[in-house]
C-alpha cells in the first residue's frame, strides 16, 4: 500500500500519476459514505483539495424527476455483543459491517432472532458483503460467514447508533471551462463506503484528471460530477435539464483501479462519438479491451441514457461491475487496486479527451486529383522521421477523405492508422493551406496541444 | 401408428395435441387427392369436422390472374397386367402409382412401349415416386424400380379409368375472427395424395390449431386456407385481391411431422415481423433451427411473395422440402411422421401466434431518469418468484426502450431476454401507469391471454 | 519467351489472345520509357498499330490541376567505367540502370563519392532496382548489389547523356463508340521502362482488348487511356473535366501478366456497379481472388478517386503492387509474365465488360402470382439443355425480383446463380412479353452479344 505522505516523483509522469491517484483513493477509502450524510461531505472536502469543487446541498423532500431526495442518514457507532459481552462485530473495524441506511436499534435478542438481520456470503465465507436498504426501513449487519457460523446460542446485544432525519443530499461539481459552450460530462459515484475499486478509484482518478486539465486550454467544457449513484444523478439531471443539451460526450467512471478489462459499455445511442472514441482507444490498447452494447443496468448511465435524456454517455471500467469476485465485498480494498492500473486507466481516459479535443472535420481545398505535396516541401517536412511513411500515408488518407463528411476520427477508423498520425498529417496539410477546418467548433491555434503522457 | 379411434387424453396437453394431429393426418392419408377432384372435397369434409370450414368451388375455365382454373380430374381405377394377366401395379394399393392428371387409357402394348410411361427412382429402387402432369396431357404410372426391373417381355394391359372434364377447383377457408380488421394468413396445400409429411401433416396441424383458437379472443383475424398448391393460391389471390392488404403476417405450413429442422424461410421482404417472430421462436427452440433467406422456389410463398403482392408470408417446415430422402416418394408415409414432432411443430406455430398477439408498442410516460419502481411496489410484485431478477431486468429494458420506436419483440431481441419476461414486465408497468400502449391496434384488456401450453 | 514473329493460331481463342498480348508486351518491354519523352511516343506508335490511337502532346508548363507538365526528358547513353576503363554499368544493357529523370553528368570521381549516387537492393543483391526522381534534380544509377559490392577503389568515369528541356507530355487515347453517351474508362500507365508486368502487361492487354471490341456493338463508349502515371492522369482529367460525368464505370489495369491474385481494389465509393461486377467476376473465378477496400495509395485510382472527382474506378491486378518480390526490379521481366496469365486476366476484364453490357433492369409485367410459363412454352424452350433446371430457377428469380429495383446483376448476387443463367432467363422472359426493360439506357436488340470466349 502506498501512503499518501510518501509520494515522491519517480521521474516518470505516468507512474507518478498512478501513485497520486492511488494515494488519494487511499485517503477516501476509510470514510463511511452513503447516498447522503457527513461521509459524502468529508469526501467532497478531500476532493476539493485537488480542484475548486462546488458543493451542492439539496434538501430532503426536494422532488427530483420521479423521485424525492430522501432523509439524510448518519451513523456514529454500531456493534454486536455476544452473550459474554464481547464485541463480535464492530463498525469501527469495517464500514461494511452495517447495512447502509439502517435505522437505529438497541436491543438484546436471542441469536435466532438476530440471524434474520445478518447478511453473509456463504460462498465467500471470509468476506463481508456490502448491503444497503435506502428505501425500505430496516436494520441489519453484514459479516463474514465464517464468523457468523461461530456465533453461539444465547442473547446478543445489538446496537446501531444511526440517525435518519431531514437534511440534505450532497454532491460536488467542477467545471473546467473550454472556449466553446459544448460539454463533456465525467461522472463518478460517491455513495459507496470502504470499497476501493468501486469507487474510490473513480473519484480519485477524476479528481486528478480535473487537476491536470486546469493548465490546458480546451475546446470543450469538462464537467466533473461527484454524486451519489442514482439519486445523485437524478438530482443533478432534475436541476440541470436546461444544460443537458450541451453535453456532446460523456463517461461514467468506476472500478478503474484493478487489472482487469478495460471494458467500455456503449451509450444507448450505440454509435455516438464517445462510443467511437472509446472503441478506438481500446483497440489500440495492448490489453485489447471489451466493448459491450448498452444495457439499462449498471451505474448512472441508467439515468443519463434514459429515453427522455438519451445522452451520449458510456461507462468505462477495468473489470466490469458484478464480474469480479471482490465486487461489493470487503475484498474490494486497497490491495485490490494499484497505482499501475490506475495510471493506465487515467491514460486511456486522457487519450479519449485528447481525441475529442483534436478531432475536427477537414475539407480538401484541392479536391481534384492529388495536390503536389513535394512542391510544398511536405515530404521533406518529414525529415529523417521514422514514421515518414506513415505521415505520407496520412496525407493521402486525409486528402482523400476530406470531403466534409469525415472527421479525423472517421479517417482514422477507415484508414486503420493511428489517430495521432492522421492528426499530425492533417495539421501539416492545414498549415500548408491544403485543408480548411469546417468543424462547427474548431479548435483554436495552439489549443489542442496533446497531453504529454503518450 | 396411432389409430384415430383410440385417442385418449394422456393428461399432457402437448402430447395430446400431437396425438390428435397425427390421428387426423392418418385419416387424410389414404385419400387420392390432386389439384382438383373428389379427393380434395373428401379432405375438406374431414377437416370440416374440426372447424366450420367454408368450401369454395371455382368453375373450370375461371381466369385466375395469369392462369385458368383447369378441368377437374377424377380417377376410379388403374392397373397394369402382365402377359400372364396378373396385376403388377394397382392404384388400389397406392395412390402414387398413377401419374397425377393422367388421361384415361386402355390398351395392350409390348413392354418396350410401356416403359416410356413408367416413372421409377433407380437410386431409391424400393420406393414409388410421386409424379404429376397437370398441364401436359399424358398418361403414366409410377412404381418401385425393383418391381419395374422384374417386368418380363411380352404384352401388357394398361388401364387408367380417369376423367378430365369441366368441373370445379375446390378449396376451404376458415376465419377465426379477432377484434381488429388485420389478418394473419395460415395456409397448407391440399393437393398431394398419400404423402404424410407433405402435406397431411400441415393440413391436420392447421385444422387442430384453428380448432384450438376458437375459444380464444384474439387481436388478429386468423385466416386458414386449405387449397391446392399454386393454382389454389392463385385462385384465392385472384378472388381476394381486396383483402390482401389486410394481411399483416402469414405462414405457409408444410412437412411439419418429421423430426428434422425446424426450418423457416423468410418472406421476400426479408425482415418482416413474422420473419422476426419465427427467428425468435427458432432461436429459443432447443433444436436450434435454420433460418433461410427467401427464394422464389418452394410452396405457395411463391405466389404470396410474388412482387405484385409481396406479402409478409414465410414458410415453416421441419425438414425442408427436397432435402429428405422420403420427399415425394412412397416413404413419406405415416411411419415418417410422429405425434411428438407434430406436437412440437404445433407448439412453435402457437408460440409465434402468442407473440403476434402479445406484441405491442410501449411508451414510457416517465422517460427522464428511471421511475422509482420500489415506491410503486413493483419489485415486491415479484414476490418469491424465481424469475424476479429477470422481471426486474425486464422493467429496465422496457422502460429504457419504450421510446415509441420499439415493440416488445424489438425489446426482446435487443435485450436477449425471453419474450414472456419482457411481456410480463411491460404488462406490470402498464398496469402501474408507467407506460402507455401506442400500438395502432392495441390488445384489449384480458384478450391477450397466453395459450396454456408453454 | 514467345517471339512476336512466330504467332500462329493455336486454334484456341483464349490461348491465342494470351499469345498475342504477350507478344505485344514483349515488343514494348525493351523501350526506355519515362513520364515524358520519345520512349512514350515509340510505345504509343506500337500500340497504334493495333488500334486507331489518338496521340496527345501537352506542352511543358501547362498547368494541370495543382500540377504543371514538367520538362520532357530523354536519354541517349549512360555508363560507368571503372579505373581500368571498363564499363561496369551500361544503359544499353538495361534501362533500369539509370535513375529516371537523371540530369546529365560527365565526371571522374573516386568510388566513395560515386557510391552516394548508386541505388541497390542489398536484400535482393542480384536485382537492379527501378528508381526515379521526377521533381528533385539529381543524377544516379541503379545496379545489382552483388556488382556494386565488387567495385574496387579508384576513380570512376560516370556519364549520363540525358536532356531535360521544354517539350511535351505524350499520351494516347482510343474510344470505342457505343450507342449511348455513357462511358467506361480503361486505363494503363505507360511511364515505366523495362518492367514487364508493371506495366507492359496492362498496356498490351488493353490494346488487344480495344482491338477485339472494334467488331462489337456496345451500349457504352469504351475510353482507353495510355498515359504516364499520376501526371498523365492529372493531365487527362484537367483537359476532360467536362467528360468525367459521363464515366459510369472504370478500371485501372496493371500487373496483369503474372500468376498471382487476381486482386481487385474497390473504388472510393466502395459499392459502385464496377465494384459489384468485379466482386462477382472474382467470385466465380477458380482462383478465388481478393477484394480490397479502397485506399488512396496505388496507381491512377488515386487521381480518379480523389474527392473532387470520386469516379467509380477500381484497380484490377493479378499480384498486387508492392507485394511480389519482382516488383520494381529487373526481375519483372518477360520471364515473369506468361501468355496463360495474360489470357486469364483478359478473360476476366472481358467478362466484366460483358456484364456491364448485358446488365439491365427488368420489370415484371405479370407481377401478381407467377405467370404460367408452361403455357408459353418457356419450359420446353429449355429442351434437353443440361442447364434447364438453372434456367427454370432463373425464370423464377428474375420474375420475383423484377420489381424495377433490381438489375440483372442484383438478381445474380441475390440468387447465387451465374450472371449468364440469369441473363439468359431474362432474355427469354423479355422475348415472351413477360418483362419490360426499364433501364434508362437499354441495350438494343442484338447488340449485347456475349463475347465468344466463355
Amino acid at each position: 500500500m502506498v501512503s499518501f505522505d510518501t509520494i515522491r516523483s519517480t521521474g516518470d509522469a505516468e507512474v507518478d500519476v498512478g501513485i497520486r491517484i492511488y494515494a488519494l483513493a487511499a485517503r477516501l477509502f476509510p470514510i463511511c459514505r452513503s447516498i447522503t450524510g457527513d461521509g459524502v461531505r468529508e469526501t467532497l472536502q478531500i476532493l476539493g483539495q485537488q480542484i475548486d469543487l462546488t458543493q451542492y446541498e439539496v434538501p430532503t423532500g426536494t422532488p427530483v424527476l420521479d423521485w424525492t431526495v430522501p432523509q439524510e442518514w448518519n451513523i456514529r457507532d454500531a456493534y454486536i455483543k455476544n452473550p459474554s459481552g464481547e464485541k463480535v462485530l464492530d463498525l469501527a473495524e469495517n464500514n461494511l459491517h452495517v447495512l447502509g441506511y439502517s435505522i437505529p436499534v438497541q436491543k438484546t435478542m436471542p441469536l435466532g432472532e438476530l440471524k434474520s438481520h445478518i447478511h453473509t456470503l456463504p460462498e465467500q465465507p471470509s468476506l463481508i458483503p456490502y448491503r444497503t436498504s435506502y428505501y425500505n426501513e430496516q436494520w441489519g449487519f453484514c459479516m463474514a460467514h465464517d464468523d457468523f457460523a461461530q456465533l453461539e446460542d444465547g442473547n446478543y446485544e445489538v446496537y446501531i447508533d444511526s440517525e435518519k432525519r431531514d437534511g440534505h443530499l450532497s454532491y460536488g461539481e467542477y467545471v473546467h471551462k473550454g472556449h466553446t459552450d459544448r460539454d463533456v460530462l465525467l461522472s463518478a459515484h460517491i455513495c459507496h463506503p470502504s470499497l476501493a475499486n468501486d469507487n474510490c478509484s473513480g473519484l480519485a482518478l477524476l479528481a486528478c484528471l480535473a487537476k491536470a486539465l486546469r493548465t490546458r486550454k480546451t475546446r470543450y467544457n469538462y464537467r466533473f460530477l461527484f454524486a451519489p449513484g442514482t439519486i445523485g444523478a437524478l438530482t443533478w439531471l432534475a436541476g440541470n435539464e436546461h444544460k443537458v443539451s450541451s453535453i456532446d460526450h460523456g463517461l461514467i467512471v468506476s472500478c478503474v483501479g484493478d487489472g482487469g478489462g478495460p471494458n467500455y459499455k456503449r451509450s444507448r445511442r450505440g454509435n455516438s462519438v464517445i462510443d467511437q472514441v472509446m472503441e478506438y482507444v481500446l483497440s489500440v490498447d495492448e490489453r485489447h479491451g471489451t466493448i459491450s452494447e448498452f444495457s439499462p443496468y449498471g451505474y448512472d448511465e441508467r439515468q443519463y441514457c434514459s429515453p427522455g435524456f438519451n445522452l451520449p454517455v458510456g461507462l468505462f471500467q477495468r473489470s466490469a461491475f458484478g464480474t469480479f469476485p471482490e465486487y461489493h465485498t470487503s475484498a474490494d480494498n486497497l490491495d485490490f487496486i494499484s497505482p499501475e492500473h490506475l495510471a493506465s486507466s487515467y491514460r486511456m481516459i486522457m487519450e479519449a479527451i485528447d481525441i475529442l479535443e483534436m478531432n475536427w472535420t477537414p475539407l480538401n481545398l484541392f479536391p481534384k486529383g492529388e495536390p503536389q505535396l513535394g512542391r510544398r516541401g511536405l515530404y521533406s517536412a518529414l525529415g529523417g522521421d521514422k514514421s515518414a511513411g506513415e505521415t505520407a500515408m496520412g496525407y493521402l488518407w486525409v486528402l482523400n477523405l476530406a470531403d466534409g463528411n469525415h472527421t479525423l476520427l472517421d479517417i482514422t477508423r477507415r484508414s486503420g492508422m493511428s489517430f495521432r498520425d492522421i492528426a499530425r498529417a492533417a495539421q501539416l496539410l492545414l498549415a500548408n493551406g491544403l485543408l480548411a477546418d469546417i468543424s462547427e467548433q474548431p479548435p483554436q491555434a495552439g489549443e489542442t496541444s496533446i497531453s504529454g503522457h503518450t
